[in-house]
């Protein structure tokens, strides 16, 4: 016996659903509860942002073009737990879509695809998480790396703060790249493309109320173009990485102890934003230490800097590189800086936590 | 000026870090912070655990031999949220590995390699970390698919519930294999490969205190190694999905949308667990709207559904296979249930949430 047609109306009554209130409504548990809620929650907000073939077949996975032959793969995952959502420069949505990016790029590789995975709070206003989901598909847009799987789980209120986002890059690394941390050798010249500390100065510039008056912005940039420049410029770069959480120093002290060597850096030539140096100032804060989002540290051999820092300076989002510094063979692997006053300083990890949830 | 042997000594002895304390210790927001804390909590506990080649380098990302040529990549991504964290059978450290691993198989790929980012509660117990962790690496050992890439971030007390584990899962497809939720056709086979249920009841027992007296347990296992007993039996198979949130009643409605088919279930041939179908009976639950977790939905040709349901059976996750219901057209994508009474009911999605954190 087949469902009569009352019955069926009855049921397509039942089941219709209203549009999203995306002016006015809020996240509830049933958006992740695997039903119809969830449905129109993924099909509204994230598959419209997001658009592409394969979300578009609503499987549980996507599958995609492997990489070309020769090509080795490159993963990297990232959870974006930044507070505040919303700061000057950018958001949790287009952070969580750079940050997994440049780590694929700092392995050589080219970001090909983008899982994205979203742990929300019961409560959440609709209007934030389409802001947000809006974020992430624009700078993924920019970047040209889709969004192709994903996945959204909801917690009750007070279990979880608003929105988490996890973001899981897969890229294409040609043959002969090899970069990495333990690559650095003594008489290597260190390099970074940009100011430091200027996205972790504007989140805590928001935090501390300071966010109209300093004028701070985020660095937030996908940084997969300025690495194919530089590595056209000089395909034996040794060494890529952000400096994000920790900022400089700990990205230094990282490599030092991969790489087994001791870098010294020359203070005079840090590039700092005078906004931000004056907030750092006034927080007792050390740029050294803040986060970067749209930064990198290049480290190549002595006699190729001129053309990697030339090759960062022509890309805009290289466009105050600088040679900053120097390894030297040191087994006990310190970072150390000359200061401006001509003395040494120690350049060591933070201990404990000076800015948490900076990304 | 080098650093002088005095002042090496003081800083080699102010950045002494007391091993973790792993029996009484608690995550706190510098495990998350960039520096010190963070390397040994990612040394210690994560290297330790999941110890291979890709962690061991340090990078931000993993750099691992692609798919073979003519193979597609797989990408698949889920955050885990599961409350309690530990429950009969299993725990989220697992649950977290085989959730993945199992959405990159339904693809009908072999999976690869796993990425997994965590984030950390404040004041979560090290202790239980490390039991999670362990959980994951031997589930991840078990199903040969090695964490090959890693994150971690901490939040302030109150902001998160311990832990939320977000794993991605990467695979290759071989050439000629197509499976969908879209490919379902009228006159197919739809076929389980064990009893249903038993992973959400035995998160619900554990909930309400029923968990002694029940002896139910989760199901919760790797199915990428039945997929391929089933991929072996019948080439042709149109459908695999694993009935996690939302159970089977979603998981095929899902794909009745997704095919434009209705689909018709036996009440009679559906497999559930003695103890199960009491505790849903005694909690108001019904067994079709329970997650699974170590169970997938096979649709395929009529008349290969006898070698399909073999191959499953020969298998030890398949023991309880069964041919539970059948394709047919149906606009309306209707899926609809024979009652053991003789009659017909539908078998809708849940419009809201019945049980949130299931997974």
């Amino acid at each position: 016996m087949a469902v009569g047609a009352a019955a069926a109306r009855t049921i397509m009554k039942k089941n219709y659903v209203r549009p999203l209130d995306l002016a006015c409504g809020a996240v509830d548990l049933s958006h992740g509860g695997g039903g119809r809620a969830m449905l129109q929650l993924i099909s509204e907000v994230f598959g419209r942002a997001f658009d592409n073939e394969w979300l578009r077949r609503g499987d549980d996975g996507a599958v995609l073009p492997a990489p070309a032959a020769g090509e080795r793969l490159v993963i990297a995952t990232d959870a974006h737990v930044v507070s505040p959502l919303f700061f000057p420069g950018g958001d949790i949505g287009c952070l969580a879509v750079h940050g997994t990016i440049n780590d694929v790029a700092m392995m050589g590789a080219r970001p090909l695809y983008l899982a994205a995975s979203f742990i929300l709070e019961e409560g959440f206003p609709l209007a934030e998480l389409a802001r947000i989901v809006a974020s992430m598909a624009a700078a993924a847009k920019e970047a040209g790396v889709p969004v192709v799987t994903g996945d959204t789980k909801v917690v009750e209120k007070g279990k979880g703060d608003g929105i988490f986002i996890t973001t899981t890059g897969v890229g294409a690394l040609p043959a002969g790249r090899e970069l990495s941390g333990a690559n650095a050798r003594p008489g290597d010249a260190v390099i970074v493309s940009g100011t430091l500390g200027d996205h972790g100065m504007a989140i805590m510039a928001r935090r501390e109320g300071l966010a109209f008056e300093s004028g701070i912005r985020s660095d937030t940039a996908a940084l997969h173009g300025l690495v194919e420049s530089a590595l056209a410029a000089v395909p034996g770069l040794r060494v890529l990485r952000d400096p994000t959480r920790g900022g400089l120093a700990a990205t230094l002290n990282e490599i030092a102890r991969q790489s087994g060597v001791g870098i010294v850096l020359d203070e005079m030539a840090l590039p700092v934003n005078p906004q931000v140096a004056a907030a750092c100032e006034f927080l007792g804060l050390d740029p050294l230490h803040i986060a970067n989002e749209g930064k990198l540290i290049a480290i190549c051999a002595a006699d190729e800097a001129d053309a990697l820092v030339a090759a960062l300076r022509a890309h805009p989002l290289g466009a105050r590189a600088a040679r900053v510094g120097e390894v030297c063979a040191d087994e006990r692997c310190f970072v150390q800086m000359k200061t401006a006053l001509g003395g040494r300083r120690m350049v060591d990890w933070l201990a404990s936590e000076q800015l948490p949830r900076i990304c």
